[in-house]
Parts: C-alpha cells; structure tokens; sequence
C-alpha cells in the first residue's frame, strides 16, 4: 500500500490520560482512538495487527479440533437468570430494555449461551466431547476502565466452550487447550508463563492463566525460584511456617494500649515483633442468598486473601464489616478486637495463627490489649485455613524453595468449569447406560486487544514500538529519501511491487515528507524492516534495517530485497 | 472434519415460527438456532458460510483500495446527538445507560462514529479521497423481526465510508463501490438488479440498491420490460399521462352520496370510473422539529408513496391525520373532504391529479361529493409533485415502455451522502486554498447474513439448500455406504485424505447412521459434491454427483477424486 492513500495519524506527543507505554504507543502510533470511556476505534493499522492475532488464534484453535461459531453480544436475561448470575453478577454485566421492555444484557461472557446451545443439540454421549469457539466483541462496564485496551469495556475476545462426559475427556481437551494457548503466545511472539489462578466470576475448581510477563503488568505474580510453580498472588498456596516454639505457660493478661489499634502501633508500643500479634478482622457476607458475619484471624504480619476467604466461604460477596457492626459483634471498636472469650460467632483462623506461641490480641476493651495468648489454649480453633495472601519470600507448595515476585499481563485464562452451568441449566446427555448426566465443562478465553497490547509492553524502545514480526502490521517499508529525485523514487517503486509481487506485506512511503519524519513514524508504528532509497542508490545500494536491529546495512538493491522475501518467508 | 466430531443438528421437520424458504432451511441445515427474538446463534456450519461471505466482501473492498477498521457496538450518544440522529432515529436506535448513567446506543449504523474519525485525523485534501471499512455486527431494534437473517435485530453488516474533496471524486468512488458490489454478488453466485432506491433514514440525494430477485422477496421493485432501468417501488418515478381530454364546462355541483366514502363506493354509486375521483388526504408531519398538517390529493386509481411524500416535506415522520384533525380542518368526516374551498392549509397535488378533466371529489360537507370539478379551475394547483406509487404497467421513466413488477431481497445500498453528516458535525479538511470545507461523503453497506439468507432463496429444491460453489460450507462429503463394511471405510478414509491433503474443504461421514439418513442430511445442508463408498468398490468404482445434478455419476475412485479436485481448483 502507498502511505499516501492510508488512514496512519501519527502523534509526536504522549496523549494526556495515558498511563502505560502500551496505551501511549497504541495511541501515538494511530493504531487506535478513543471513542468512549473504555471504548476505542480499531485504526486500520492498528486492526491489522488484532486481525492477526485472530488468525493465529483461529489457525490453532481450528488445529486443535474446535469448531468456530458465533453467539450474540445482546443476550437475553431469561438465559443469565437460568444460571443464576443474572442476579449474583455485579455492574459489570450492563443490563438493558430492549423497545418491549424485555431485559437484555451486553455478554461479557457465553457460558450461558452456549450451554444453551448444547443443551438444544448435544443429546447423546456419542456427540461429546466437544469444543466450540468463537471471536466477538464483549463488553463488561468496568467501574474503572484503563490502560486502553488492557481494561476496556467494549473487548474482542476468544471464547472457546469444551462438553464432555467425563472428567477424564475435560482433563484431556483441557491440557489440549493448554497446549494449543502455548503455541499461540509462541507464535505471536511472547514471553509468557503458565500460573495458577482463581476462577472468579466463571466459576469452577481448576484454572490457569497465561500471563505474559511485564514490569507494568497489572497482575502481581509469585513464581517459584527453583521449580516451574508460579500462581496469581490472588490463588498463590500460602505455606505456614509451623510454630517451633513452645507455647508460653504465663496465663493471659490484659494490658493498657491507649489510642494504639494498628499491627505497627501496637507492636512498637509493646516492643514485639508483628508476627506475635494475632488481627482480628470482621467480614460481612452474603452466600447463596443469605448474609451473615464471620471473624477471621491472621498473623499480624500477614495480610488477609479476600478472594480465599470468598472461595472458602463460597460467597457472592465478601466485606470488611462497618465499625458499627464490629462494636455489636465484638463490643469494641475496630483496633481493640479480640478472639479471647468472643461468643456467638464463627471464628476462622488463617492457617498462620496456630503457630503463635506467645501472642497478642485485642481485648474486647477499649484502648486495652491481651499478652501472653496462645491460639487453641485461650480460645478455640474450630476452624483453620489459608486465607492470607503468600508473598515474596514465602515457600514454594511444591518444591519449598523461596518464591519471588513478578508481574504480568493475563492473556489467556483456561477453566474447568466442572457443571456448574449444566447443572443449573439442566443441560444434559444420555450417557451409555441410558442415564441423563449433566455436561462436564470447561472454558478457555484470550483476550485478543490486550494480547497485541501486551506484545507492546513486552516490545519497544525509546522510538517505539518494536512488534513481533508475526504481529506487525506490515513487514517492510520501502523509503525514498528524497521524493524529488526521480532516479530514487523509481528504485523505490521497482522494489515495492518486487516486494508486493513476492508477497510481502509491503508499504511505499511515497509522501512528500521529509526523511525525518517518515523514518520517526515507521519507528513509531514497527514496522519490522526498512529499506531507504537514497544517496547510496548511485553505486546501487540501498540501506536495508530491521526495526529489532541496531544499524542500517549498505546492502546491493537485488540483495536487499531477497533479504526482505527471506525474513518473511520462513 | 470428522462429521461425528461435529455440531450438525440437522431438523426433519420445519420450524413452526419460519414462514420463508431460507429461516426453514437454515433451521433445519443446523446453520442458525434462534436466541431471542431477532436474535441468532450462528451454528459452526452457518458460520462457516458466513465467513465465506465475508471474505470475499474483504478481498474486493481491499482490492478496490479501501481499509478496513473496527469500530465499537456500543456507541456514546453524543455522537449521534452531534449529527441530531439522537432525536430523529426512531425506537430502532436501541438507547441504554451504563453503570454511570451514561447514555449510548447500540450502532445500528456508523456515519457518525466514521464522521468523527476523519474529522479527528482527516485535515487536508492531501489526504483525500479515502475510503474505510468494518465487517461488524450492529444491532436494530426492528417493531417486527422476522424471516431469520432476513430481518435480525442483531446483525453482521460490511459498511464502508467514503471522504471527498470534490463531487467528482464522490461519483467516481460511488462507481468504484457499485463495480466492487456487482463483483462481490458474481462471486457470491447470485442474480440480482441494480435499482433506484430511496436513501430513508441514512440521508443523501443518490441511493442504488443491490438486490437479489427472489419470488419471496420483502421488496416491490418495478423493473423496465426494454431498457435497463430499475427501481424500488419507494423511490420508482411515477410517468404521468397528461390529461388529452378537454376540461369539462359544465359548472360545479354538489350530489348527495350518502355513506358513501371510498373511492370504490362512490365510484360505483355514481358511476364513474375511480380516476375521476380526486381522493383528499390529510396528512400529519414533522420536519426540523415543527409540527404542521398538508392535504395531498391523488388520482382516486393511485396510491401515495409516503415515502416521496416524506421527502418532498424534508419531514422525519409522516402520518395520516387522525380523524378529529380532519374534521377539524375540513369541517368533516374523512370521505367526504376535498380540496375545492379550502382556506388555510397546504394543498400538493399528485402530477396525476392535472389530468383530470371532469372530477368527483368530496364537498366537505357530511353524505355529499361535488361533480363536474376541474383542477386548477374549481381549486388552485399551487403545489403540484410526484407523490403517488409507481405500479406495473406504468411507463418507464426512461424510455417509455411498461414497467413490471417483481421482488428481491436488498443485500447492499450505496449511498452518495453528500455532507449531511459532515456539516451538521463540523467535519471539515482545508483545501488547496486553505479554507475550510465539509467532507462530501459516500457510504455503501452490505447485508453478510441476508446475503447467505438471500443465496438460500434463489438456490433450493425440494431436498434443501443448493449453495452457490463459493458459499457452501465444505465443497466434498465422502460417504461410505456401509460403515460396517471395512473395505468401503478405508476407501472412504483414504479418498478423505487424499482430497484433505489437496486442499478440498472435505467432510468425511464417519457417524454409524444409515446411508439414508446420510445424504438426506447432505442435501439440506447443501453440500455441493459428494462421494458415495458403497457396493460398486468391489470394481474399483464410486458415486459421484454435484448437489446441483440431477443424477450418479459412477466413477473410477481415481477419476472421482480429480473431478473434486478439478471443481474446486478452478
């Protein structure tokens, strides 16, 4: 294509509301322009490069036997309050009244969707399993939309729904998925891990994330130094240091702590370390329709893993109580809370807190302390779990050794769903027996903007983007140096239709720009590789770069361009 | 593909809720499944076709020089507030809050959003003329979805905008676009016209619509029985035969009719032939947000054509008045009105109406018409136009031979907007003189489901569907007769894979279902070529047939892979 006949609005200037580079250089770079709030215009450069991702989404998922359909955005809510997230799914699913005031909502989500849809057609064992997939557009009204098309709310993204009739055939499609996610963030050029993660919102026991690894990534990781173990911080096993000490023998006492309610206030006044000190902290809740209030413990070193004590709790929602509902539960403010002697509520303790072997608590008193409390002697430890979050440092699950800090991008996320939806939309087979059995279910999605958004953060330099050569948008820009000169302008053209003829996504910067501007700008976009028609056109050569590369190459005209057809046709 | 790997839900019997060929058949074929009322599931094997259109709507866009993008469903509302849609757009504009109270629509349509974008990047003829695309899905929420694809609310449109700087540049690229369609349709293998047609809700002076002649077409053309003229019945110029009878002298009188309202009931109560009636309609309009009331009058043999009545008055709406309103203004009860008195309100005439020599027409005054009337004598013809429905048998505005009439399904509309949009939202470029001017616009959209929809109604017989070539959702089914007989399944193997590793799109019938019930899925689905293993093996022969043939061809196996081969290699 000519430059000169394409839409490529290049900025020099950062754009004000964007924070990350991948967002800056979207931007600046004219692949994308924001429409909305969390809702942007695909540029055709910057469409270029989603719709290539696409394809090596749908080239793999093709390879690995799954079938491409496609469902709607504007789903029905009958289908949403037949699994019953049309009630439990926050904000985030936009709810609408279509002109009869029936209800809709925008999917963010298709399980329910294509259950129905297996539900209509899958009748017998002999149709599973199967894999269906789609690309669409979603959109989930995030409160807070950032990053550009790291957290939209209006999102291209691939969905794929596994069936089957057994667990054994989910645990097959779903290390199949696995895999095929690996050869597509290989393709696309990535540096990813494989973490173990929470199912949140989609439900179900089993899940990973691909995470594609970023200093900016808004997703904390720990990933083990030794062994390939690596999770979300949010699903990271937290491993207890078991107590060695001997619990002390001096009976609890109460002692005086004015105005100290913090972890760092309490212990600096008392002179003990913070992991003597046992949190008390109150949580309401709501599971399956019912609210209630439960206490929970931890090590005052540790911090508390809200979504584990969600899982634990199997709730809908968990929040840290009001100080008005701390005072009625515990008789005391917040700060001065305490298990000792604490009647009429469950109390769960972090598995972190049974190895406190000379501890302090809050007394139930005002501005009052307990010492000398040991978990299990001065009040009981009916219930015990991990419920914090691990950190840096902490042990490895599997293997023990120290695990470390990372962040990363979620690109990718595969569940075992398990039947979940099936059972609560009755979607069934016959199996062998003649017996009708819910599906067993498994879900995988990619997000496909926040993959060419993460390829961004993982790929650029100070001039800007360096893309994956399988993501660019076109391969080679062929650049006369001075469009005055006819001799320089000829050359250009001859190699551009070689290039075009030998297939190669080929660009002709014929604007009447100066070189500066036109080299700044095919840097700014990354482009992979250049050539420049210039001076050096006398004795026959060309400047031949790649945009990952550091200098130019003085190369002979024909032997630039088989240098071109060679990088992109291996 | 394996088909007992695939989802392929074939139906014997029709749906209840489908009242046309192509809704039954893509019911039954398993290609869509109903989600909500205008709202489809687009099944592996449908989307298959789909994305068949779609790509050959892709290379001829590009091929034609224009650049796809992807703009968002979900469209904030200040867009469309800033070209004064919001207000005019009907209830087809579906409007929903987001979690902010927000207001934004779901893009039944995107002048505006492109409108915006070149005003955002778009500053100088230099970059002009340009043309962008997007394949997407929108949605309409239409008072009476029906007919399956036909008329979806959610639906997966190509729309494609053009900028200019000139008119010439306009109407060349309107040439380009309506080349590439007829391109696009040929390739599709479907028949269809080229017509005139009524821009309707999208603005602009010049439309054509593409469309394709079906018997069960949801749109009256009139088509010229010589020359090359066309047009949908809306937009369809209506010839007027001038009067050659001399007016009458005779002076006006009134006659007493009593109850006699219809042009059919005083026509025949008097004895007079319908087109010497002068029928009186009182209409009701808003244009530019003013509210008013215009009679028009009609040959009593025509029928108006709101459509060109609504764009004579530049109205949005136009509606019959109610009853109370007519009396009010013509002190009686509809059937007894006419325009002969009359003070006070707009008159337009049909061109029709001015031949009249010696006309009826009502007496404004309860059971009483007047006789002996002649326009422009007995009530001035101030306003006169073209305001009735073109019919068969009217003569060809062109050449002056009869019109006929038949029907087709609209699958594309290209448009010669102008700068509706482009003034009404300050879009402008700086020209070579440096002042600042509006875009003139193009825009030209294509139907993806309707034309599927629409290749089903030209291309079926009694077993189903009979897909054009390039739109059939594999080319091949290699069927073994006898799935129990292992020779006849290794042939059936080996001729899969042989056509398989040559490129042919190929299905292979594995699943343990009679021979019956095999190719009576094949023909409804619309396989084009099929394969049959059976008996004949035994001499090294198969059965061959194009789904379009009438019978077998028994061929050596040899011979029946290169005629697949051969079919879809060309």
């Amino acid at each position: 294509m000519r430059i000169s006949k394409l839409l490529m609005p290049t900025l020099r200037e950062d754009p004000a509301d964007a924070e990350i580079i991948s967002h800056k250089l979207m931007i600046r770079a004219g692949l994308i322009q924001k429409a909305a709030v969390g809702i942007y215009n695909y540029l055709p450069f910057g469409y270029r490069v989603i719709r290539k991702v696409e394809n090596i989404i749908r080239e793999e998922m093709n390879r690995a036997g799954a079938q491409e359909l496609l469902m709607p955005m504007v789903v029905p809510a009958e289908l949403w309050q037949s699994s019953g997230r049309w009630d439990k799914y926050g904000k985030e699913l936009l709810r609408l009244k279509d002109r009869k005031e029936s209800d809709y909502c925008l999917g963010p989500t298709h399980e329910e969707v294509i259950t129905y849809i297996a539900k209509s057609f899958i009748h017998s064992y002999k149709q599973l399993p199967i894999n269906l997939y789609q690309i669409q557009g979603k959109f989930r009204d995030e409160i807070r939309p950032r990053f550009g098309l790291m957290r939209g709310r209006e999102f291209i993204m691939k969905d794929a729904y596994s069936f089957h009739a057994s667990q054994e055939s989910l645990d097959s499609e779903y290390q199949n998925m696995h895999d095929t996610y690996c050869r597509i963030f290989e393709r696309c050029g990535l540096k990813y891990k494989v973490v173990d993660a929470d199912s949140g919102n989609i439900g179900g026991s089993v899940s990973q994330e691909f995470m594609v690894l970023a200093e900016n990534g808004e997703d904390a990781l720990l990933s083990c130094t030794k062994c390939s173990y690596s999770a979300n911080v949010e699903a990271a096993k937290a491993q207890t240091t078991v107590g060695e000490q001997t619990p002390t023998e001096e009976p609890v006492k109460e002692t005086a702590t004015p105005g100290k309610r913090t972890i760092e206030e309490v212990s600096s006044f008392l002179q003990i370390a913070p992991d003597q000190l046992i949190k008390t902290l109150v949580y309401y809740y709501k599971a399956n329709a019912k609210e209630d209030h439960v206490i929970v413990l931890l090590r005052g070193d540790h911090q508390i893993n809200e979504v584990k004590l969600k899982n634990y709790l199997d709730a809908d929602v968990v929040l840290l109580a009001e100080d008005t509902v701390v005072r009625k539960i515990t008789g005391v403010e917040p700060g001065f809370c305490g298990p000792v002697g604490l009647k009429n509520v469950r109390i769960i303790a972090d598995n972190g807190v049974q190895g406190i072997a000379d501890g302090v608590t809050g007394a139930n008193k005002k501005d009052t302390h307990l010492i000398n409390v040991v978990p299990g002697r001065d009040f009981p430890l009916f219930e015990t779990a991990d419920l914090r979050l691990a950190a840096a440092g902490d042990k490895c699950p599997h293997c023990g050794a120290p695990l470390e800090a990372i962040r990363g991008i979620e690109v990718g996320h595969i569940f075992k769903l398990g039947t979940k939806y099936s059972q609560a939309m009755q979607a069934e087979y016959l199996d062998q027996s003649g017996a009708s059995k819910p599906f067993i279910m498994g879900c995988y999605g990619i997000g496909v903007g926040r993959t060419a958004a993460a390829a961004i953060e993982q790929n650029f330099d100070a001039s800007g983007i360096v893309w994956p050569k399988a993501l660019a948008p076109y391969h080679c820009v062929v650049i006369p140096a001075n469009i005055k000169e006819p001799a320089q302008l000829e050359a250009a053209e001859k190699i551009y239709q070689e290039l075009l003829t030998a297939g190669v996504e080929v660009l002709l910067d014929d604007r009447e720009e100066r070189i500066g501007v036109k080299l700044k700008d095919m840097e700014l976009i990354g482009i992979t590789s250049r050539i420049v028609v210039g001076k050096a056109l006398a004795e026959g050569k060309v400047e031949f770069r790649l945009r990952s590369a550091a200098g130019n190459e003085l190369l002979p005209v024909a032997a630039a361009v088989r240098r071109v057809i060679q990088e992109f046709k291996e």
